[in-house]
């Protein structure tokens, strides 16, 4: 989870329920209420499931405590581990301000960083970091601000300004509030979160980039682990160290069978998807999103192979591509496995006849699975022209540049409201730094790129479609990909400069072939986006009253899908099968050493110098990362892992491969949260990084 | 490897070649000679492969020191490593020497031995090794005493004897001879192995059985891994210590990217089985022996779950019974792959079209595989009855010793030579001791595998068959597996020796319930039994057509299957992708620590005193055990691993779970033997064992 997996679109949603099906080793059959997941929210913490399962009854001090130590920071989660404001959060959520915070002639980000006194501290620039206050119900007025019968186009503006509304009162005359109205159950609630914003924070300690992320892209999702991914900053206010509610930091740490939270802002889980939705990820839109990958691997691979001064780079692309794979292969498997499709079946099926037992629903919610199987139909029908009527699908530069340059004195010509979003006046500078970047087109990864694009359109889009005609025009697909790259006039930054400045006049008398192809996608491309954005927010519509449903016949017994909020989930530190044996619990320095050794040292494996020097005087049995049960996904790194009595044992910062399939269908089996260990923690602080004050103020020295 | 699992029946065999199919990564298509793998005899060496693909060119003298160096001892392989007869092995090739040589008071299986000077060298009761010293074709003397156009039940006969002839021939007159004549190429070869045999082993060295087998059952057929699985015996020639060819130790070991070579004694493959031998294992046997296995393996989770006192007992035979699954569906996973099915259809199909196009070939050996797969065809029908018609496969000791004592007066009443094997009177005091085992019968155990068997009975069986009817009776299998046990009167030891001592009046007089099933079965078991035979040796002269036909196309440019005979097989050390991830070329020292304290310093993955106590003093980054491509199976267990310079670099004791298809379709991929390294050996004979002159001898110092 070092990375948010980019994911093409996901859409949409609904929720399963625990029918006692034969031989379903996969549901959590045992705690029916598990059908959508463990991430709970702080209004409705799932207290008689926690007091049968764990015989654990926190009391709200408990859930308070926890919650006001917790943090969310831009696109991770985080915790307040001392007095002094001093936040805990992983490397790799720090990298903006570690980068941002470096001097000339340092490189903080391959050495670390520790502050020697408070003044040696580093401000973040524009870091920011909520703590949250208060949560409060608005659905009612959200909801009465989009009166009944209202076309779909039209209620998210007025649902958007409802929300803005509530916002700016809830924010009104409180400096450090932050206030936010989070969408729950897909449109089913509406919730105003109030937070507490600190905006003065600073880089305290950061660990060298290697030993935050041992083991590189490869062992990326996958356990057993030995990353030290840490960083800390501290939050001031007024210039001093902020003063809030801090986690205390176990010094025994967890055992095997130990029960323990995550807090912290999972990002994005689909569990409430209906059927359809999930069988168009499944049969459309993760085939096309891994045959993309698949080509562009294959074109990257064999670029590597051929060019040996380059390799590094090109490898490291590589590595980000098969991340990526890795990912969408673990959401695909777990749609593709017929048990838990089957038990979603059958919850859906529970579900709707609920629904149509009852007048009132039936009429309020019942078409509404059968219309977004429409529209799923329908944008299966549309998705190969949408794919190859896109831009950015390409994967080329040269494209994106010609696409900008056509498009440019269209939108110009437009007031700025119904311009597309990238080329409105607050994006303008943006769009134009892109265009005129002078990092070097590499033309032999563009024409690779483009040359397997080809191909692929050739499978699967028909002779006489206009933009295959317009791209090939009888040519191979090999032949018409290099010719294209090799007649281009975008390759260079001041050619690019040149059209982008000379305008309308310029690019009319451009023949570059880029532009040519890009002239005819245009108008193309806009008609498909059209018809697939009246089809997703008529999709939408269905989905919230498939969340009525869901909430009429559940209440909040059952969590709402991930929406990057503060969440509570419950897990047990437990070994899981794996290659045929058992993954550990935990695994300690020892194993460290062990992997870097056994791959001769060599990257990504390597050991920096401290590490190095460290061997022998670290206590090699200390645990670094470990593993629980509990329920997480991306926006979840940094979260705090918290032990029954709330104390900090760990450092959520990835989950395992086996996990990924649990985007979608929850169910308690191999999947696995990983962390860094509060014990692994505080043994580098001392011993490898010599950073003894800054061990002794979260050990409450 | 640590075991020989159990096959119901491997049987039969054909070759395939590197036809060039499109996508084939799986085969070692720059290779088409290893189609049938890597594990070539040393009267064949493949001197132009090796040079081409190592450009590693070996003398004679090189070939003959480490054939030399090689040993085969029962179930195993082994290697001399000092000029003074030392010889190293695996600790569970030892074990049965351990065991004998353990004296009252001691447990040198917990506890390890270690001999303080030579006159503390136990002899190891009835313990043989063998040298291989030479090798010569006797294929045209064996086929010579077959005449064409004998029959088939009579070829066995008149092929034993003249092998039983060559080999008193070769022995006659050297005392520590040993010969055999080894099948090859499934008959298309057959040739004399002479040896010198050791008979006077010595017990020198052994480690504590945890510590060979740290990680048990769970660990098993998986890297990477732990275990210094290791031992060492003595030869004495005449009281004195052998003086014979020895490997050199490599103080340096290997590093990834290294050619090495095993030398050992692979038991046994089915490379050279035919597409229709292979569908049967794939379609008929496996899945038959998997379906049982999950039956007993769900009795024993559930018996163990059920009985917290016996738990740990149960689990063991449940660990086991998991470690055979694991293992058939490694080899399964193999025939389940359609890409290796259909390149091995591809070299059958061609192989079948040379033989057509040379008019003798096609009359010798044209109809084999059509024959082959009539065979197979009637197996497959006989296949329900041959199963349920069958004692031991019900898994009870009831049922087994009913069976005994039914079968008893029948057997004893004909003369010796045309009973059953196991009535015979050379085998009649083990058949009786097995009977009179004191062992408690545990009637939880016999009720449960019993109604597992009669349910499965009652999904295959029709329901007029005669074992079912006698079985059932009508009643309900668990029922009826209760009332059996609970009426048996051979449950106590007393019980089955009065039936053994009363003879055929006593058991005429009987009321049990399982000598009732027995009568019933008996016959039906010697019928079907007699059609299996006759189909058996009917495709063994198939087998030999098919042979022929092979070295016709190939000689023996292609390796013959594995007949635990002495093999030398090249490999590289090299990672290889698992978990999602790499797995390393090696484990380290830190790697064993890692594992325990992860898991708590629990079973299987305890450390005992004296590796607990080694934690401070050892070196740490040593290198435990390491894996490579070479090309092994069980009996390679003890063998050497050396390097290019014929130097001693591991000691191979496994084989990963992604060798296990490669058992009947070789292929070079994520496959590896496993290895336990020199260097871990030296370091723990030092600084954990304090055995320095054993090191040292090893050492040659």
């Amino acid at each position: 989870m070092r990375r948010l997996v980019r994911v093409m679109f996901v859409a949409v949603i609904l929720v399963w329920f625990a029918a006692p099906l034969a031989a379903q080793q996969a549901a959590p059959a045992e705690y029916p209420g598990l059908e959508t997941g463990k991430m709970w929210t702080f209004d409705a913490p799932p207290l008689a499931y926690w007091a049968k399962r764990y015989d654990f009854h926190p009391d709200a001090a408990w859930l308070d405590h926890v919650r006001l130590a917790a943090a969310r920071i831009p696109g991770c989660s985080a915790s307040f581990v001392s007095g002094d404001g001093l936040v805990l959060t992983n490397h790799h959520c720090s990298r903006e301000c570690i980068d941002a915070v470096t001097k000339p002639g340092e490189d903080l980000l391959s050495n670390g960083f520790v502050a020697a006194a408070r003044t040696d501290e580093r401000p973040c620039p524009g870091m920011v970091l909520d703590q949250l206050q208060a949560i409060s119900d608005v659905t009612d007025s959200v909801t009465a601000a989009v009166p009944s019968g209202t076309p779909a186009t039209r209620s998210a503006d007025l649902r958007g300004a409802a929300i803005r509304g509530l916002e700016q009162r809830c924010k009104a005359g409180a400096a450090d509030a932050f206030c936010q109205v989070v969408t729950m159950y897909r449109g089913g609630q509406y919730k105003l979160y109030r937070f507490r914003r600190f905006t003065d924070l600073r880089l305290v300690f950061a660990v060298e980039a290697s030993t935050a992320f041992f083991g590189g892209d490869p062992d990326n999702f996958t356990f057993p682990r030995h990353d030290l991914d840490m960083s800390m900053v501290r939050a001031y206010v007024d210039g001093q160290p902020a003063h809030t509610e801090y986690l205390r930091w176990s010094a025994k740490g967890a055992a095997e069978g130990d029960l323990v939270f995550v807090v912290g802002n999972p990002g994005s889980t689909g569990r409430l998807n209906t059927v359809a939705q999930l069988e168009f990820l499944r049969d459309v839109q993760y085939p096309a999103t891994l045959d993309l990958l698949s080509r562009e691997i294959a074109v990257y691979q064999a670029l590597a192979a051929a060019d040996t001064i380059r390799g590094k780079e090109l490898r490291n692309t590589l590595f980000g591509l098969q991340n990526t794979q890795k990912a969408i292969r673990g959401y695909q498997s777990g749609l593709l496995d017929p048990q838990l499709m089957a038990r979603k079946r059958e919850w859906e099926r529970t579900l709707r006849a609920k629904v149509q037992a009852d007048a009132l629903q039936r009429r309020l919610y019942g078409a509404a699975w059968d219309s977004t199987a429409v529209v799923r139909r329908r944008l299966a029908a549309l998705d190969v022209r949408r794919r190859y009527y896109a831009f950015g699908a390409y994967g080329t530069r040269l494209l994106g540049a010609a696409a900008t340059l056509v498009r440019l004195p269209v939108e110009d010509a437009q007031p700025d409201s119904a311009r597309l979003p990238a080329f409105r006046q607050a994006n303008r500078a943006q769009l134009e730094r892109l265009l005129t970047n002078d990092q070097p087109v590499d033309t032999a990864v563009e024409a690779a790129l483009l040359g397997a694009y080809f191909t692929a359109m050739v499978r699967e889009l028909p002779a006489a479609d206009p933009v295959r005609r317009a791209a090939l025009g009888g040519r191979t697909p090999e032949a018409a990909a290099h010719q294209m790259v090799a007649a281009s006039t975008l390759i260079t930054v001041e050619q690019r400069r040149a059209l982008l400045s000379g305008g309308a006049a310029a690019l009319a008398q451009s023949r570059d072939p880029f532009i040519a192809l890009a002239r005819t996608i245009d108008p193309l491309e806009r008609a498909v986006q059209k018809q697939v954005t009246a089809l997703v927010s008529q999709e939408a519509q269905n989905d919230e009253r498939v969340a009525r449903a869901v909430l009429a016949a559940f209440g909040t017994s059952i969590a709402p899908d991930a929406t990057f909020s503060l969440r509570i989930s419950d897990g047990e530190v437990k070994r899981y099968p794996m290659n045929g044996t058992y993954a550990p619990p935990f695994t300690t320095l020892h194993g460290l050493y062990d992997r870097s050794i056994a791959f001769g040292g060599r990257e990504p494996w390597n050991l920096t110098a401290a590490w190095q020097a460290a061997r022998d005087s670290v206590n090699l049995a200390t645990q670094l990362n470990g593993v629980s049960t509990a329920d997480i996904i991306g926006g979840n790194s940094g979260s705090p892992v918290v032990d029954r009595n709330g104390r900090l044992v760990g450092l959520i910062f990835d989950e395992n491969m086996e996990a990924l399939p649990l985007r979608f269908l929850f169910s308690e089996g191999t999947g696995r949260s990983v962390w860094v260990d509060a014990r692994g923690i505080m043994e580098a602080l001392r011993h490898v990084y010599h950073a003894g004050a800054l061990a002794d103020e979260v050990a409450g020295r």
